[in-house]
C-alpha cells in the first residue's frame, strides 16, 4: 500500500487516471513490431495529436493547430495582463521506441488541464498544453522542427529535408496533413515569446541518475549544448599487415584508437577539474569495402560528441582536440579530417522558476534535487530566446529511444502533482 | 647504362626476355578494369596454366598436372640417386590485383629452366618448376589450396568451400576443368615430400623493406606463423549519448579503443625485448544498424592479427592479451568475446639453402640480406613437412594485391641470375 500523499494546496488533484488510459490506448494503437512508432506528421503522431484534441473536447477545452502542425489546448486565465505559461512536449517516437519519451510531458500537462477545466479552476495566466511536432530528428534531420516553426524560426531550407523513411520533404508531409508549409517558409511566428510568463516541459529521464539516486523526479537546470563533428575521418594507408614493419605503417585503426582514447583522458581531466561534460564516439568503422583482417587500414571514420552546459567548456574541449588531433596525425604518421563541425548552445533554466518548483516539491514531499539535462529538448529553443524555461524528469528505467523505457505511473503522479502546485506558485 | 653483371659461373644465364615477354601477355590476356583478376580455376588462372605448358612444349620440356590442377615442368637429372628441386609459385591473383603477385616466381623458374633445357645443361636432381593453384584465399576462403592437394593434406570439407564470387564448390571448379576432386578428396599424395630435395619460391616482396633499404633482392629466413581473432567482439549497453555520466556507462567504443592501444603499448614492449611481431586491427567497426552519433555504443567488432615467426613470442603475446583482456572489461565494465582462434605455424627457412643462396648472392655481385616474412606462402605448407625449404624476395613498389605492384625486370634479372646460380651450389 502506498502512503496517502500529502494533499495538494489549493489545487485540484491532476487526472492521473486519465493519463494512464491515454497511454495504454497510445501503446496499443501506435504499436510496432516492439514498442511503438509514431513517425513526425506521420500516422502515429497525427493519432496521438487527433487523441488529445478529443479528449480536450470532452471537457470543451478550446484547442488550436497552427500553421505548421503544432496543437494548443488552452485554459483561459483570470488576469487582466495575462500572460501566457506553456507546459510543453512532442508525441512523435523514434522507430520502435517507447512510449513515454515525449507523450509523458504532454499527458501530465493534459491531467492538470482536464481536472482543471473540470473544476473550474483557472489561474492568472491563459495555461497552454503545447504538443510540437517532429521533435525526434531521426525523421527529418533538423533539431525541433516544431517549436521552431511555431516561433518563426524554422529555416526556409528544413522544409526541403526529406524523411528518412518516405523520401519526401517536410513541406510535402506537412501539406498532405492540411498544414501550411508556406507559412511556416516564410517564417511567420504563431506564438509570441513575449506573450509567453513560461515555458515548462516534462521529460522522463533519459539516464539512470534518478534510478541510480532512487528519486521520482528532478529539477532541470540547463540542457547541455554540445559541438559535434559527425563524420571525421583518419586517412592512413592500405597495406599488408604481415609484410608492412612498425616504422612504415600509417595505421589509420591505431590512429583512431588513440584519438578516441586521448580525448577520453581529457575527458577525465575536466572532471577532476570540475567541469560538466560528457564526450561519446557512438559511430567508428574502418571501411566496409576495402578492410580486411589482413589489411592495414587506410580510412577510419567515426563521430565525436561533446556536451556541455557550460560555453567555456565546450570552447576548451574544441581546442585541446585540436591539439590532440595534431599530435595524432605527427605520432602515427596519418591525417585526421574532422568534417564539417555542427553543435548547439547550452540553455540555462530559469532560476526563478527552479526555485518555485523546488518548493513545490517539498509540499508534494518529493525531495528536492536539481541536476543537468544531457539530450535537447524544445525547451532549448524557448529559453534560447529568453523565454523564462524550465524543465521536470521524471524517473525512467532503461533510457530512451528503445521499446524498454519503463516509467512507472507512481512516478508520474508525483511529477504531475508538482507540476500542479508549482503552476500555482510560480512568483 | 647498366654495369654489364658479372658472369654466373658455370651456369647458361636465365632467359629474361621470355619471362618479360610472358608477362606482357599475361597483364594483356588476363586484364580487368584494373589490374589483373586470374581467378582460382577461373579463366585467368587456366589461361596461365595453359601459356606455361605451351612454352614448355616449344622446347620440349615434359608437363605433369595433378589431380588438384597443379602443374610441373620438369627438366630431369644425370643424378643415379636423384631426388627433386621444386622451384614452385602460383598464377592466381586476387581480384583488379598485380600482374607480378605470384607470376613472378612461376616465370624466375620458368627463364631458368628453359634456358638451361636448351644450353642442355642439366643438375644432378630434376628440376621441377612447379605451378600451385589457388593461393590467393580470398576465391576460396582456405589456405594453400594447390600445395595441400598436391601433398594429399587438403581436408575433405575444403572441396566443398564456395568460390566468393561463382558461388560454386571447389569440387566443382576442378569438375569443369577436367580435373580429379575425388582423388584429392580421398587426400592421395601427389607428391612425395621424401622424394625432395628442396622446394624454392620466389616471391615479390609485399612491404617496403627492399625499396627502402635499396636492395633489389632478399634471401628469407622464415615465414611469419600467426594467430587470430578474426571477430572478435567488445559488449557494452547502448545508451544517450547526452543522459549517461561516465560513471555509469558501458562504452564499446572506448573498450576497444582502449584493446586497440594497450595491444599497441605492447607490440612496442616485445619490439624493445628483441620479439620480431607484427599486430594489426584491420577490422573494426560500431554496428551499423544500431549506432548514432548521440549514442554510447553496445557492441564494437574487430580482428586481433598478430605475426611473428616465433611460436614462444605468439604464446607469450597470447596470453599478454588474454590479461590485457580483463583489464579492460573491468576499467571499461564491458565484455570482450574474442571468438574463434585461428592461425598458422611459423615457417623457419633451410639454414643450409640460406647459406648456399648467400653464397650465390655473392657471385652475382648482389648485396646478401636476410629478412622474415610477414605474408603466407605455399612455401610454408613444405617447410612444414619437414622439406628444406627457402624463399627469396624481389624488390617491388606499392605493396601487393592491387593493380599498383611494380616490379622491375632489372631486379626480377637478379634475383633469377641468383636462383640459378644458387641452384647449382646447393650443397
Amino acid at each position: 500500500m502506498l502512503d496517502r500523499p500529502t494533499p495538494l494546496r489549493n489545487v485540484p488533484e491532476p487526472d492521473i487516471a486519465l493519463a494512464e488510459r491515454l497511454f495504454d490506448i497510445l501503446k496499443k494503437e501506435t504499436a510496432d513490431t516492439e514498442g511503438v512508432t509514431r513517425a513526425a506528421y506521420g500516422k502515429g503522431e497525427q493519432f496521438a495529436h487527433d487523441l488529445i484534441i478529443a479528449e480536450a473536447h470532452k471537457v470543451r477545452l478550446p484547442t488550436w493547430v497552427d500553421a505548421g502542425g503544432n496543437l494548443y489546448v488552452r485554459l483561459e486565465g483570470t488576469g487582466k495582463d495575462r500572460k501566457t505559461i506553456i507546459v510543453g512536449s512532442h508525441l512523435d517516437s523514434v522507430p520502435m521506441g517507447g512510449n513515454y519519451d515525449g507523450a509523458a510531458g504532454v499527458l501530465t500537462g493534459l491531467a492538470v488541464i482536464v481536472a482543471w477545466q473540470r473544476a473550474g479552476f483557472r489561474l492568472k495566466d491563459d495555461l497552454v498544453v503545447m504538443v510540437t511536432r517532429a521533435e525526434e530528428s531521426n525523421w527529418f534531420p533538423h533539431s525541433y522542427i516544431g517549436s521552431k516553426s511555431a516561433l518563426g524560426l524554422l529555416p526556409d531550407y528544413a522544409l526541403d529535408v526529406k524523411r528518412s523513411d518516405t523520401g519526401r520533404t517536410l513541406a510535402d508531409h506537412m501539406t498532405e496533413l492540411g498544414l501550411k508549409p508556406d507559412v511556416v517558409r516564410a517564417g511567420v511566428p504563431q506564438i509570441k515569446p513575449e506573450n509567453l510568463r513560461a515555458y515548462i516541459e516534462m521529460h522522463i529521464e533519459q539516464g539512470p541518475v534518478l534510478i541510480e539516486k532512487e528519486l521520482p523526479a528532478a529539477l532541470v537546470t540547463s540542457i547541455r549544448g554540445s559541438f559535434r563533428y559527425r563524420e571525421a575521418r583518419v586517412l592512413g594507408e592500405y597495406a599488408h599487415s604481415g609484410a608492412v614493419p612498425r616504422a612504415y605503417r600509417h595505421d589509420a585503426v591505431v590512429g583512431a584508437a588513440d584519438l578516441i582514447m586521448r580525448l577520453q583522458q581529457e575527458w577525465l581531466r575536466f572532471e577532476a577539474e570540475g567541469h560538466d561534460m560528457v564526450y561519446t564516439v557512438g559511430m567508428l568503422s574502418t571501411d566496409p569495402v576495402q578492410h580486411a583482417f589482413s589489411k592495414i587500414s587506410g580510412d577510419v571514420r567515426l563521430s565525436i560528441d561533446v556536451r556541455s552546459h557550460s560555453v567555456p567548456t565546450l570552447d576548451k574541449m574544441r581546442e585541446r582536440l585540436l591539439t590532440i588531433v595534431a599530435e595524432v596525425e605527427a605520432m602515427h604518421r596519418v591525417k585526421v579530417n574532422l568534417g564539417a563541425l555542427t553543435g548547439s548552445s547550452p540553455a540555462v533554466m530559469d532560476r526563478k522558476l527552479l526555485n518555485s518548483f523546488g518548493d513545490a516539491m517539498d509540499e508534494v514531499g518529493a525531495p528536492r534535487f536539481e541536476m543537468a539535462c544531457g539530450a535537447g529538448h524544445d525547451a532549448a529553443v524557448f529559453a534560447g530566446l529568453g523565454v523564462p524555461t524550465l524543465m521536470l524528469f521524471v524517473r525512467n528505467q532503461n533510457g530512451s529511444h528503445n521499446p524498454d523505457e519503463a516509467m512507472e505511473m507512481a512516478d508520474f503522479a508525483v511529477v504531475t502533482r508538482i507540476l500542479a502546485q508549482g503552476l500555482t506558485m510560480m512568483s
